[in-house]
């Protein structure tokens, strides 16, 4: 086990927090529940949105910004919308600041206060709305699909580094549509990215299914969501797309004219994942070393360590170092040596375990000699020997091994903690094993609520799969009739 | 002229408007002061970024984020900087709303009072150095190079969009190091980052230069920065890079130990461009017919307009198109093809002049017939006719003459808009037509802020290049000894 870092077992919360702090991603800023991303963390974070980025444009979404700061007003527009989002939030009153009069530093002047407060967006939806009613004419201007990359806000009471943040980065997409089916095909769209982007990139299995009424997004019709199984047994949200339906836009009223003529009210779909994306990464992968990342989104993927006792063999070493880099990097991957002079190689090695760098190359003059390399991979732990000049090769099949593998290793444990509950003792009793329960459910909020309140496990999703889920049954609470099973987790 | 755009000899500030809101780059937000950056001018500027963030990262610099929320006592710390920047600015001062009592909609939770007001970053400085002072200790952790790209708030009284707006997009780059000397240089090298990507990739020359000391950032020693100069004859401050000493690390006591162990105040330096970046652009090569974009940050670089009236030549046009479509897109460019069926093909031709679009190329049933393409270019409004298997040479050749001839245009404007005075009667004379004017200043705050009131017109800076401006001469205002010209300008 890494030096400093409590392991999995002991206590996962720490071992969660020991990571994100001491493998450089983030830590905690003296502003209550807001985190610094640090450069290490921030360039996997870079990663993430460049291939999200990518994959939203392919569908023909375009980025735009709006305002940081909303009216309170707005928030009152959409009535299910301000008891979801508009209660705990940062509130600017004032702008300006005066000399204190009564001693050194500054104070609110109370001649500046806002005629109408402004909060700091929780999300997007109003201040959108708004402006896509000029936007919005007739249906030619449709549909709009727009996205932002953006800084939100939610005062959150217990918050933990990327896991829940009062403030946090994220993107958000809004997209206006004609009719309901288009809006309903852009968010199921949209959560299929998102669950691509999770299995393929982040190399983390998810289920795609919809939220029960309960759990929906504030002012939707329907919240798709994609739900992944951390290593304690517990679930995550990764991300939420939602069909709003025509709420925001008769809010707003935001409506166009059809090629009749004649006026509509327009749909929409909103959808977001944040940098909550970070912490399911640790979690998924992570092991009692440190981080595991995904070649895929590894701001270095191959480092390399130098071991020697002379200048004479350092000078060897690195010269030959560099000449594997250059053709490493010549074949697209990211490569950094490690030459501090000031560190033992031993350390070198189990700090860049900590910061699950996928593959680690030494090379000392015994290497030199034999046309060696030992190549370290981080998923497994394993060493081995390889002649120099397969190292290019075998350093790229590495890269794509490590990428399946811990795919592989994350769907096992999630399929194997993906279990059954047929009566309400066994759903009970399984619950505190962790894991995901497929259960019977009478469809409504009540019952939802008390298998809440005598469990805290939650309906994660109702899975899009139906031949997974599809079966007649009887609820596990109330012994209602029930035509599937739904997913129930405690959760993140 | 293109319809509803106001000519520039007319009424500048209101061409500048018109074509920022109607060649779809940014417009009002319902918040004051705030702007919605529209997909076209977003792309503009995600273009921007990419560019720079390439730029910076090739010297060494990272990304990172930090809080949005600053407390409010941190200003106090550095003495100039709250002076400078704490006054107009938002104030957070609660963290939460409730349901009106008196009525629908929201109001302030009086009992969700913040015990410390937070500030919207203005710029990040003080919670930069707050942290920085976790992260240094020794000399082995230095020089420190991040940069993050987001949003800042700044209370303007008068806004302008792009040019001065309340809320902003735009990267700060805080480094920390060991020396002074490596903190000027790290200052010196952004600016010059700076100027290149003005030069190469926007085609707009500027100046570089100093700041006189009443310009300076507030908390700097030294401000360099870019200076543009718009077709109106007012100078525009383009970038900034401030050598900060040690100012900050007293302020927030940021000490490393050096090689013998002994402690010491840490240098800094920081640097930032904006948003601000697309009003220049927009002015530096507009005209009368709308924005004029430089290749290489043109979201569409060649546009494609088929000409027809049967069905039968639609397809047959479209056809042609969508095969040189291909063949420039694996040329690199980025190519559309305008194929709305509702708009008449002059009607496109001035939507895309007026959205700067470099290169239009417009096919009819004619072309077809006779193997060519007509090629418009956007900068000199010349068309030409084109066969077919010369296009995508010709069209190359034409993108990179295009991003050449508009930096040689507004060079050769800059060059004969810059002009020396000698006597104050010449200056005043001067000022009124617009332009940098290079004169002799006596070094002094009261001279320059005279100037400034007689005249309106700043320094804007003390040039770089000694070799254009260094010489003895006497004080316009004062008549005292001066060993250099500086340069004055009206600004945005």
């Amino acid at each position: 086990m890494a030096k400093d870092i409590t392991g999995r077992s002991e206590n996962y919360s720490q071992w969660y927090n020991d990571i994100v702090v001491k493998a450089d991603l983030a830590e905690q800023s003296p502003v209550r529940g807001c985190m610094v991303i640090k450069p290490y963390g921030y360039a996997i974070w870079e990663k993430m949105q460049g291939i999200l980025d990518g994959m939203f444009k392919r569908t023909g979404v375009k980025n735009a910004y709006f305002p940081l700061l909303i009216p309170k007003s707005f928030f009152s527009r959409e009535a299910e919308h301000v008891e979801g989002f508009a209660k705990e939030c940062a509130v600017v009153t004032h702008h300006r600041l005066m000399s204190d009069p009564d001693g050194p530093g500054v104070v609110v002047d109370p001649s500046a206060r806002l005629e109408e407060e402004l909060i700091v967006r929780p999300t997007s939806e109003t201040i959108i709305w708004s402006t896509y009613k000029n936007w919005i004419h007739s249906w030619r201007d449709l549909p709009i699909l727009c996205n932002q990359w953006c800084n939100v806000m939610r005062w959150e009471m217990r918050t933990r580094l990327f896991l829940r943040t009062a403030e946090f980065l994220w993107q958000e997409g809004h997209t206006a549509h004609a009719t309901a089916q288009e809006a309903q095909d852009e968010a199921m769209r949209m959560v299929q990215v998102y669950a691509e982007f999770a299995r393929k990139y982040m190399s983390m299995p998810v289920v795609v299914g919809h939220k029960s009424p309960n759990e929906r997004f504030a002012g939707a019709l329907d919240t798709l969501c994609i739900e992944a199984l951390m290593q304690d047994g517990k679930a995550l949200q990764a991300g939420t797309s939602h069909f709003l339906g025509q709420n925001f836009a008769k809010s707003f009223d935001v409506q166009y004219a059809d090629k009749e003529g004649n006026l509509q009210y327009v749909w929409a779909s909103s959808w977001g994942v944040s940098t909550r994306l970070m912490g399911a990464l640790v979690m998924a992968h992570g092991d009692d070393n440190g981080l595991v990342l995904p070649p895929a989104l590894a701001p270095i993927q191959v480092v390399m360590v130098p071991i020697y006792k002379t200048d004479d063999e350092h000078g060897a070493v690195l010269s030959e170092m560099h000449a594997l880099k250059k053709s490493l990097e010549d074949a697209g991957h990211s490569v950094e040596i490690d030459d501090r002079d000031t560190l033992r190689p031993g350390f070198k090695f189990a700090e860049w375990e900590l910061k699950g760098v996928p593959v680690r190359i030494a090379m000392g003059p015994r290497d030199l000699e034999n046309g060696t390399a030992e190549v370290h991979r981080r998923d497994t732990l394993e060493k081995e020997s390889v002649p120099v000049e397969r190292l290019a090769g075998r350093v790229a099949d590495m890269l794509d091994d490590i990428q399946k593998n811990i795919y592989a290793k994350a769907l096992k444990f999630r399929d194997e903690n993906i279990v059954k509950a047929d009566t309400w003792d066994e759903f009970k009793e399984l619950i505190e094993k962790g894991g995901f329960i497929q259960a019977h459910w009478d469809g409504t909020a009540e019952t939802e609520v008390k298998i809440q309140e005598e469990t805290k496990a939650t309906i994660r999703c109702i899975p899009i799969d139906s031949a997974v889920c599809e079966e007649e049954g009887k609820c596990i609470y109330t012994g209602k009739p029930s035509h599937r099973r739904v997913l129930f987790a405690r959760s993140y």
